[in-house]
């Protein structure tokens, strides 16, 4: 094996100075005007863990799209704000050359690292309970985006409408997935796992309508152990909608792993044209 | 009536040029190590809405706590990062002197904004049938914040563990509340409204472990009309932690107004000491 794993090669980055790098899209990444979300949240969160300063494990991330990403070469800005002792704060920003060469913030983010100790610790949320991966078969992509053909899905529930017919009644989808092929899970596999689930709207409407992640925010909950014990097994991802209101609805999200355990929640608000 | 409300006292900015503001802790919002969230979450707000190049209302916001506060002048920072047809990126700081007089952030925090017309529009997660707040009685301070007078609660469910013997079971919390003494509604009082639930941790462990709030996320789905029709009126705040890891546990909230409407949805991730 000489060729690395698209998702590696998608979220490569050059280091230029400590905290500035040059990155490239990824054709197999590519949504409909731009990358996939969260391949470039991945990218944000991949310059912090190779910032030479970086204490700590990823504990939050928000990645803010202001713009879309045409493909070509961007550079990614992060911008270590503050060191406490156990957690660092960070800023980030992904900057293109637009038509007429001058710079432009595509995306914006913050994070947060945390160096974490065993302590004391409960779920509220337990993994629903639901069939194996292995017992539902993987569907091939289900809309003409070819960063689908990246990630293998097994949906347990909430797939996209047979029709769109306006019929829809709940906005909740369950499904096993993993990258495709399979890759050890690391924390930027995690931060994009977390944005896989198709809008919300065209669930609940049964109604496909022009929509995109404005803003979205990653709670990493598992340590780096917990992702090498996962390795290329399945998450079972869940997401829902709890608001649809003139023009943008909200999703939660949760991420467990085989065994049970909650790897990451996530929300973000949604852009959806009516 | 000569004297503003506290809460605009606390929120109160003095633009020195656009983007760059003044302002002063106030003791009425006062936590135990520095202002209550909540009040810092308004206060970042409130810049944008006093920017003259704002376009829209807040659609999201996500505020960083990189740092406590300490009693005095602080310098706010808002930055127009980028201006799209309908919506607006905003990047944000709080600055402090520290003991040798250079300035320090202790806050970082990016805001969405966004211009909304009436599309359609459905909730996924109606409000909980509860008492009416009328039938429920408001309750004094429940730990000794200064802050916490600034708030009528009227707890539904999910009240401070009467005894700190380690016997939780949940993590939810429901209540009734508005500012103390009422204030009509708007953008800045309801981002600090979904800060005022207490640690998800005292409730899930039944013992009280020193917690702070890391990142804060809202997001508005209320139009200003919505906001003024809500008026002086209680809101239903709903909290509930997902999951308690190695130090860090994350709650997600509602908060519906009495005619059932959904008006934001919040998320934070909470540092725990054990």
């Amino acid at each position: 094996m000489t060729a690395s794993h698209p998702f590696d090669q998608a979220t490569q980055l050059h280091a230029e100075t400590p905290g500035q790098y040059q990155g490239h899209t990824h054709p197999g990444y590519w949504n409909m005007v731009g990358p996939f979300g969260g391949i470039t949240a991945a990218t944000l969160l991949q310059a912090i863990l190779q910032h030479p300063d970086l204490l700590g494990d990823p504990l939050s991330l928000t990645v803010n799209y202001a713009g879309a990403l045409v493909a070509g070469p961007f550079t990614v800005q992060a911008t270590l704000v503050r060191t406490n002792r156990s957690t660092q704060h960070w800023t980030l920003s992904i900057l293109q050359a637009d038509a007429e060469g001058a710079q432009v913030v595509t995306t914006t983010a913050t994070a947060v690292t945390a160096v974490r100790r065993e302590t004391w610790s409960a779920g509220d949320v337990p993994m629903p309970g639901v069939p194996q991966p292995e017992d539902l078969p993987a569907i091939p992509p289900s809309f003409g985006s070819e960063w689908l053909s990246r990630y293998e899905m097994r949906p347990v529930t909430g797939t996209l409408p047979r029709a769109w017919d306006g019929s829809g009644d709940h906005s909740l989808t369950q499904l096993w997935m993993r990258d495709a092929p399979p890759r050890p899970l690391d924390f930027c596999a995690l931060a994009a796992l977390a944005d896989v689930f198709f809008p919300r709207v065209w669930l609940r409407r049964a109604h496909r309508v022009p929509a995109g992640t404005v803003s979205i925010t990653v709670y990493f909950h598992a340590s780096a152990a917990q992702l090498q014990e996962t390795g290329m097994g399945y998450l079972l991802g869940q997401a829902r909608g709890q608001e649809f209101r003139n023009g943008f609805f909200d999703q939660a999200v949760q991420l467990w792993n085989e065994a049970g355990t909650m790897l990451a929640t996530s929300h973000q608000i949604v852009y959806y044209k009516e």
